[in-house]
Formats: structure tokens, C-alpha cells, sequence
């Protein structure tokens, strides 16, 4: 923490300043110039709160110099963190589609989906059993019926899992359908959840809530790390802004900003971050050559019939040609879109 | 629902909006101008997404030509709804100040602010016994054993008692404590715990989330009150802005934008909403200026040895003066901020 | 400026730091904990910009520690501006009620609205000759003629004048009309036209940018400032947020926060910052509760008449009744709104 | 337009508004259903605000129908306007990247950067003589030297120039030496400056202002098409957020949807847009696979020197290697990015 004092402060408020950062643990250097004093204070573990040195009497400033997340930094782990899902690796050199529809709603509809998504190059299956919905009269989901639909379809077509879980008493149950938990932007900060989510070996995807900052973000997924679970991808889904043309904004440059920060991987929700069938292509191009490890994107076969987002997801044919440009962007920066699993290992059914 | 063509809007283009239109149970009136068509859309119960018509081909725009929220608006209930929380009536003429310590610290601390709020005019004691906070190294909260303190404090002193709610698990145990339950601005879109305090019969204090629009907060409040629990208290504390001067934006206007579309109560946190000590007083006169029915400020004897939050908390001499500044700005608005309760019913000890 | 570098900073790294530092004319304190290495730089005048040496390798972050504006601060001149126009002083005990019409439109219209405005204790007209339009195809003012109307208005009610300049062409044209020239928000970083106004003597209310943070504002008005005229008076109007049922969102806690950092009075304009005429009286209120040395605001005898802004003009009724709700509330912090000025000097028909 | 009355207006209101709108020149369809009356209003030409009507008693909601700007839009043209400048097309196949120094410094870095974009794949020189700096104290560029610099660099490479006119009156003397004029983000609301650069027939580059809408730089752009000046490119370059690890959060995806609004070309400026060197390259990556239809980029052949923005600028190899990935991305979406120049017409000294 550095603290910078005003420039008419006294000899009673820096020694005042001083007095609080040594109670707080910390070793003080203390610099005094011509127009100020600046006091450096390093080390130990900080207890409180740096506010309490901001509200001081003679401060001017004071600026943290540490990050406040540990585990997510890549400066506690330069090197990339590669997760393990059934025989792909997200964070590797693939770069990883996960699509399918906003919701399970029939076997039909789940079944001819995955078909779809599966022949055009996805890995993961993606869709909702439970969906988070600001209304209390929109449909809300099929529950576990949905989970058992979307594993059936998942297995069908060798395509691993990725659903949403609401609530930590939602946990045991899903556990046994899917492969990876998606923890939804508004449950970004619901610690009890993310504390629970730490206790398990599942993988989990993080959702950047609507407006947490990078750093709010890498603390949740701090949480999930400080428990034990170091399988956490985080996902980008779309900023809320002043702009109202499209639904939030996709913050893609905070793929590039992530990579720096963090040794996690970042995938991009480009469906939910615009919130329009026809920017969902350009962004997922955006988001590939920016660097992200993945994409989660809703593909639908009758979109106008579906009971959500109807309006965000692709047509099949739509998200063929998708795949196709992706496989031509990858390769600028030395990644690929596989049409093929690089392997079948670990498909129970094999 | 009115849905906009593009002025090149072809007939097959119209008729398939129509049939949408008609599926979705709306009611549907043609107007063919010039330049565009536009199509009204009243009437029935809404199915599915008004983006799924946004998505078709030929539609310019879709506007929503009612609020998504019904029981919270004030087409539904004209008159102001008043929340009896023990003997006081929140909503009503006048301005009810909840203050008290960011967090429950110590049976002395506890008891001691008490003390100094109530005798300030203070007729609510806040305090938090589960602390949200965005590190997973911070400082959490007492639990149960802070819950006792404040009911105890509370009691002492004939104050009522809100304290926040963390997740639907914690609620058995808190109702017996507390007065009135927070929901916090993180939890803003926790539907399980939304759904679970509509079945109470305890009143809700609910804050509104760092990003959260007007409508989405009402949003949730209706989710508390299509349960049947209709005593929810709104809570302003701080939009997210550019704005790195304060830690959020305090926004006021949205005490008379909410008074004009909901007959609900609503309070104002000027210490979460601007971080700052120094800026809690005048944004505490600003919001009662404004309209507020109450006040939510933290107070504490000691701030700079308090656990959490202790920069914005007030000294009590503070809050007496902010007090007495208050008790001269309500009448300009036909409001009071009284020294002593207007009655004593209610309370067990007496 | 400290820098402060990351954990595996190399020396060789350092020393590119260091050095890049005396090289701008800094004098460097180095200071090397276990964990990171922190520099910081003070004195000199600061060449160049501090992302120069955040671009460094191996280095963190660059945090600043001087404020980058000078005269505009309070640690240059402690004690508050009170700017002398004609018998009036702003920034001192009295909040200065600016009230008219959007735009001058005709003399009937000019000179009731300024005998409306006058009656209930405004001191100064505020009507606009020049108006920046976001299309081109709007009402765009009456230009010189329309000053000449408010001067006449302005003269016969003994109130002073301001009004909005839009480019330094203008200047010398409307110096002899107006007592006060009003740069909008617009223009706030119009940089040609702020070293013009700096050479004036005639007192500048320069509004806040849509999206500007205090910083810039305060570095606006140092443009102004560092050319000589001294007699800057800032106007918050809103800024640019996520929400939409304002227009804009009121930033009162610009009020205390501008108070603290410069000496400089500041107003607010509830009529744009709100856009719509029932959420100004509550906005107005609670501008003079949080402290601001005056207001802005739109008045017109027949707003639904008006050719730009109408909605978010008062009836004069409405303007009476708020005149008398801020006399209520302006005691409440040491202020006081007088009906009759003070003095009559200064008024050459007098 | 599309009025939405209260559910409870009554028949005077409804009357008191179809009046209005029949006085500001509209056609009105009335459409009463069990709950709300719904007043289309369409054809005219709209006289006065569409908020004179929101204001009115009984109005729940005022709905426009039609986008503001008209030659801007797609509707009024719907094939891509192409750009020549010199023998270059700007809108065309080729993603066109224009590349220099933030200012003009000296003959010998402009030169040296001018051939190393050159070499590259650029085919326009940028460069700022006149510098827009929020503070006084900054570098202000060399003006008309700066600009004699830059030409003779671009002749002398076969580059086309664009470079920053920051007030109506440097245009006179910037237009002998510019191909295109560039209005910086802060002048997007200048009339002004709009106005007069109208009535010019040199190409102009319009950046978009901090945080502008879409709808209102479309609208700055109608500015200068109404004046008869067809020739407007746009240029995104970040928009203000919360977020605050990057300078501006560069909204990607105003590529598609200012490809769907409007005919003109849109560049984007990832220098200015992430302030941060090494973030450059992802987000230029980004832009293209989006469709951008060129790039502004900063390079500099030492930006450690640099006395603007150097942290920003690219060193000449990493600006090789980003021309190099772009290659690659642009035929993914049927675009190209040329190391020759098509066609040597129009250069003198050829």
C-alpha cells in the first residue's frame, strides 16, 4: 500500500498514518519531498481494510500495490492452466465451441441440436435446466428432466456437458449429469455458492457478472480455488454500458487483459453479449482473434419456437459457416478448431 | 407490444410478424403508413420473448408497451404502501433513520453505537452478522453470535433491527432476530432466496444491485411479492459509473422515478453508496431533500478499529449533527424525522 | 509518481525504470521489499506521461500522487472563490437561483418567463441564443437576436445574464449582452474555445461533460484558469449511465466531492440532468441539501409550446413552490436563498 | 412515433394529446384495448420533441418509430458507400490500415515511421499536429511544421495523410496538406467544426466521442452529409466504462451494427481504444475478424521517446508481425489486406 499525504499535512497526521499501518501489520517506509511525504507500506498479512488509512486526517491517497487475488494470478502461476474434461483440454492450443440451446426443452429439440452442433465442429454441449430469469412469470426451466434429456444427448453424440447450477442445493443433484458448472453472471458473487463450488473436482465455468470488474471477477474465482478446485474457466457474456443498440457490450478486450492477469483460461459468450442472432458471428470472430481459449454459443433448431433467448440463438446452417471462418482466424494466432476429437478416451459408451 | 417494420418490410415479411404475433396470444392491430408498417400487439398473457419477434426478418424494432412488473407497480396499487415494522410505520410521514455498525464486532461496540443512535433519533439499529465481501480473505461476519448482540442492543435501547441475509439457508435461524431482513445489492437476482422470503410474513429490505436498471430491481422485488409477502422496502445504494472519485454513484433521482412507478417504500445508503465519511452527510440531506422514506448510515463508535467498512462509517457526533441538519430539511417536504417514538406499542419490555 | 514493479521484476529492469525516471526530471526513491520493488519519483515538473514508464518491462503499475490540475485545486488557493457579478456573489452564503427559458424564442416569451422567474427569487436569467443540437435538423436558436431579447428581459427585471457560448467565433459578439458565458457540456473539452474564454474577464459557468470525470472537468477549468480569468463556476448536468428511465443521471455526489478538491463554486442544473420537469423539483431540493452554491434552471411560461426542451421545463407555479421548499432547506447547511437582492449596485439603470 | 397512455388516462388526456400531435404535424391512429389506449403517430415533418408529449398529463410512454439521422442511414442508401482517396478505396474489399506516430516530433521520425509502415502493408500515414489534451500543461503538437513533416513522409512513401482538425478555423490551412481530416472523439459534438467540414469535399474521419451513442455519432455524421460533404468514415475508439484495467473499453461490436444502421465505412482505433501497448494487437486482430473496413494504428519507431501516448504506439516489429496475423484473419470474412497499393494513380510523382 502506498499512502500519499496532503501537501499541508502535519507531523502529527504522518505520524497518525504511521501508527495505523504498523498496527496493521505492515513495514513502513516513509519518503518525505519538497511538496509531500509518501509513506510505502510492504509486507505481512494485511488486515483490514486500506479505507481505514484512506479516512485518516491528512491523506491524500492511497493506492493499493498488490492484487487482492492469490491463486488466479499468474504471478502464483506463470503458466497457463490447461483443464481436463473428458479427452479435451481447454486452455491448450483447441480452441474449444461450446453451443447448444439457451434451454432444454424436448428430447426432439435437445437431441436434433447436439446433432447439429456436434457435425459442425463443437466439443461441448451447452443448455439450461434451470435458468435465472428477471421475471418471476418467464419460464424458469425443466429442472433435472432437462439434465436427463441433455445427457442423453450429450453421450449420443460424444460431446461433454455444461449446464448451469442456480444455487449450492442444486449441486449434488447435477453433479452426476454434467462436466463442467456454469455459475451464471448474476450469481457471481453469491459466495455461498462458490464456497461450495470449491469443496468439489468439478470443473466450473465463471461468468463475469454484468458489471464486476476484471479484478471483482478473478476474486470469485478465488474463492473457488481457495477451496480446493483449481479446474475454473472464466467466461465473458457482455458489460452493461450507456449503448443501447445491443443488449450489454462484450468487453473483448478483456481477453487480452485476463491473459495477463490470470493463468486461468477465458472463453466468450458472445449470444448473451449481444442479445442479437446477427452480431453473435461477428463477435465470435472477434473473440478467437483476440485470444480467447473457447466459445459458448446457443444454437437452437427452431429458434422462433424457443421458450428463451430464442432471439440470440443461431440457425444450424448459420453456426456451420461460423466454424467455418473460425477454422480460417485460429491459425493467426497459432491455434485450431478441430473438426475431429483429437481423441475418444474417456466416452463410457467407446 | 408495437413492433416497427423496416420501411422495405416486404408483405410475407408482415404476415409472418402477424402469425407470431397471434401464436403469442396478442391481440394484433395493423397501421400501414407511407413509410412503415406498424403493428400494435395488446391483450393476453405474454408467451415467450418479445426479442423472438425483434429477430424476424423485416422488424425494425420491438418496444414493450407495459412494465414487466405488476404487484410493485403503482397502476396496480395507487396508494403509498406503509410497512408496520413493531411500533414504527415505514412509508408513512415520517423519515425512519436505520444506523448502526457495518458489521456486529463486540457485545460493547454493539451496545454502545446503540445507544448513541437511538439517542440521535434513530429508530431502526442495523448491522450485519453475514458480510458479503468480495475477497475470499476478508473479514466475514459473526454469524448467530452477532445476530444475538444486535437483538440484545436493539432491545436495550427499544430500537427494531434489520440485518442482511446472505442465502435462503440462513433465513430460519435469522427470522427469530431480526425485524426486517436485508437482501444485499449482490443478491439482488438471487431468485432462490427471493422466492424463499415471499413466503415470510417478515418485512425485506431490498437493496438494489450495483448495475441493476430501476425496472429490474422491481423486477425483483415483485418476485418477494408475487409469494404473497408484500412488506418490501426498496434501498438505493450506489450505481456503477465511471466515476472512480467515489466508490459508487449515489443515485438520487431514482428515489422520485421509483415513487412514480411503484407504491413501495424506499430508503437510501449513503455510506455504501458513497464509501466516503466525509460525503455520507450531505448525500444523507440530499436523499431526504429528494423524497427518501428513510435512511440507512453506519455508525460506530470507533470506526478506525472497525472490521469492515470503518471509512464510512460516521462518528455519533456526526450523526448528531446530521440529525438535527435532517429534522430542518423534512418539513420543506411535509415530512418529520422525530426525536421519540410516536408510540411504544409492540415492545415487549414495556 | 511510484511505480511499482512486478514480483519477478529482473534489476536490469529496474534500472530501465530508474532511469526513464531521471530522465523526466524526477528525483527517485527506491525501495525493494521482499516481494516487489517500488519507486517512487517526486519534484521536477513532470515531462512527458506517466504511461510512458507503464509501458516500461517488468513493471506493474504506475500510480500518479499529484492531482494534475494546479490553480483549479484547493491546495493552491484554500479558501472558496466567491465570484462578483454585478451586486451578486457566487460561491458564498446565498444559493443563486439561475432561471429562464431553454432558448430565447420571442419577446413576449423572454420577458414574462423573466418576470415569472424574478417574482419568485431568481437572480440571474438564464436563456439560450445558440443551441447545440444533436441533429442537424433541430431549432438551433435565434443567434444575436436572440440575446438581444434576454439583455432587454435581463435589464428590465434587474437580473443578470447567462448564456451558452458554443465556439470562440462567437465571444466577441456576445460579451456585451452577457454577464456570465455558459460552455456546455459539449464543449467542456472544446480546447480552442477555453483558451479564448481564459483571456476574457468575464466570469464562465462551465458544465460538466456527459461522460467527463472530475478530474477533467477540474483540468477544463484549469485551461480557463491558466489563461488568467479566474471566475470559473462549475455546473454538474448529469452523466451518462446504464439507466434509462432519466435522462441522464444527476451526479449530486459531485457536490461534496468538487467542494473538497478545488476552491471553485458549483451549481447544478436539475432541468438537463433529469430531462423531464416532475423530477426537477426533487433534484433541485437536493442540490442545495448536499451544498451546491446554486442552481440552473429551465423555466418557460408555455413549456408544451417551447421549441427545444419544453419537457423539462417548470411552470413558473411549479418554480414558486420550489423556491419555497429551497428556503426551507438552505439553513439546514448555513445558506440562505434571499428573495430580494442584497444590493442594488452595479445596475446601470438604477 | 407511438404514444402509450396510462391504464388509467382519461378521455380528456388522450384527447389533450392527440391534439398535440396533430399540431406537430403527424397523422394519428388511435388503438384502444381493455387495458391502455396506444396513439400512433406517423408522416409529417416532425416539428418540436417528442418529449413535449411525454410530458403531457396521462402519458405512460413515447415511443419514436423512425431513427433521427436520414442521409446516414441504410434505409436511404442501402448499397456501402466506397471511399476514393487517391487510389484508394476505403469500404471496399480491402481493409484499409492507416499507421503512424501519435504526433509529428521531428522530420526524422516521421520519416523513419512512415517507411516502416510502409513496409508493412499501410497505406495511409496518420499523424496529429494539432494535439487535443485535457491538460494545459501537455504537449500541444507543432502544428503547420508538424503537418509539412508528415506530407513530405507520405509523398515520399506513397502514402495518403490523415491527420486531427480540432477547430473551423485550422481547416483553411490544414487542407493543402491533408487527403483526410480526422475529428477527434472530444470534437464529435462540435456543429461547428461539423458544420463547416461540410462544406469541404476532402474526405473526413469521424471518431466517436467517449461515450456517444451509436445514434448520436450517426447523427454527427448527418451533420456533415446534410452539408453536402458525402464523404464521412467513422472510427470507433472506445467507449468509457467502470472497467478500469484497459483506458476505454473498445466496443467491437459497434462494427455490425453500424453495418446495419448505416452505408458508411467504419474503422477502428485499438490504440486509442486500450491505451495499452500490448493490447493493441488482440484488439486490431478482433476488429478485422468483425468486419471492420480499416484499422488507425499507432506506431512509432521509439515510443519510449515519444511525447504524446507513447505507451500505446506499436515498435515497428510488433507492427510488422499484427500486419502479418491480419493477413490471415481477412479472408476468413472475404476481405483482403494488400502489401501493394492496387493501383499507383494519382500520385504525383508517379
Amino acid at each position: 500500500m502506498v499512502v500519499v499525504m496532503e501537501e499541508r499535512a502535519s507531523e502529527d497526521q504522518i505520524q497518525r498514518v504511521v501508527a495505523q499501518l504498523v498496527q496493521m501489520g505492515f513495514d513502513v517506509h516513509r519518503s518525505t519531498g519538497s511538496l509531500r511525504t509518501v509513506i510505502g507500506a510492504v509486507g505481512g498479512q494485511t488486515k483490514g481494510d486500506p479505507r481505514l488509512v484512506e479516512a485518516l486526517d491528512g491523506v491524500h491517497e492511497v493506492m493499493r500495490i498488490t492484487e487482492p487475488f492469490k491463486l488466479a494470478s499468474r504471478t502464483f502461476k506463470p503458466e497457463d492452466t490447461v483443464i481436463t474434461v473428458r479427452d479435451l483440454r481447454i486452455g491448450g492450443d483447441e480452441v474449444i465451441v461450446m453451443a447448444g440451446p439457451c434451454s432444454a426443452e424436448s428430447e426432439a429439440q435437445v437431441m436434433s441440436t447436439a446433432a447439429a452442433v456436434k457435425r459442425a465442429g463443437a466439443k461441448v454441449l451447452r443448455g439450461g435446466a434451470f435458468k435465472p430469469r428477471s421475471s418471476p412469470y418467464s419460464f424458469q426451466g425443466l429442472g433435472e428432466q432437462g439434465l436427463q434429456m441433455l445427457r442423453v444427448a450429450a453421450d449420443a453424440h460424444h460431446l461433454a456437458l455444461v449446464s448451469e447450477v442456480m444455487d449450492a442445493s442444486q449441486i449434488a443433484m447435477m453433479v452426476p449429469y454434467v462436466d463442467i458448472l456454469q455459475v451464471g453472471a448474476r450469481n457471481m458473487q453469491n459466495y455461498t455458492l462458490l464456497r461450495e463450488l470449491g469443496r468439489l473436482r468439478t470443473p466450473v465455468l465463471l461468468k463475469r457478472g454484468i458489471s464486476a470488474t476484471i479484478e471483482e471477477w478473478l476474486l470469485s474465482a478465488e474463492y473457488i480455488l481457495a477451496g480446493g478446485n483449481m479446474d475454473v474457466m472464466l467466461c465473458e457474456r457482455g458489460i452493461r454500458t450507456f449503448e443501447s443498440y445491443t443488449r450489454n457490450t462484450l468487453d473483448i478486450s478483456a481477453i487480452p487483459v485476463v491473459k495477463k492477469l490470470s493463468h486461468l483460461p477465458i472463453l466468450v459468450d458472445p449470444s448473451h453479449g449481444t442479445g442479437r442472432r446477427d452480431k453473435v458471428a461477428p463477435m465470435a470472430r472477434a473473440a478467437v482473434a483476440a485470444g480467447a481459449d473457447g466459445l459458448l454459443i446457443e444454437v437452437h433448431c427452431d429458434p422462433d419456437q424457443a421458450m428463451s433467448d430464442g432471439a440470440q440463438s443461431m440457425f444450424p446452417g448459420q453456426f456451420d459457416r461460423l466454424m467455418a471462418e473460425l477454422r480460417i482466424i485460429a491459425p493467426a494466432i497459432g491455434r485450431s478448431i478441430c473438426l475431429e476429437p483429437v481423441a475418444r478416451r474417456g466416452w463410457g459408451s467407446e
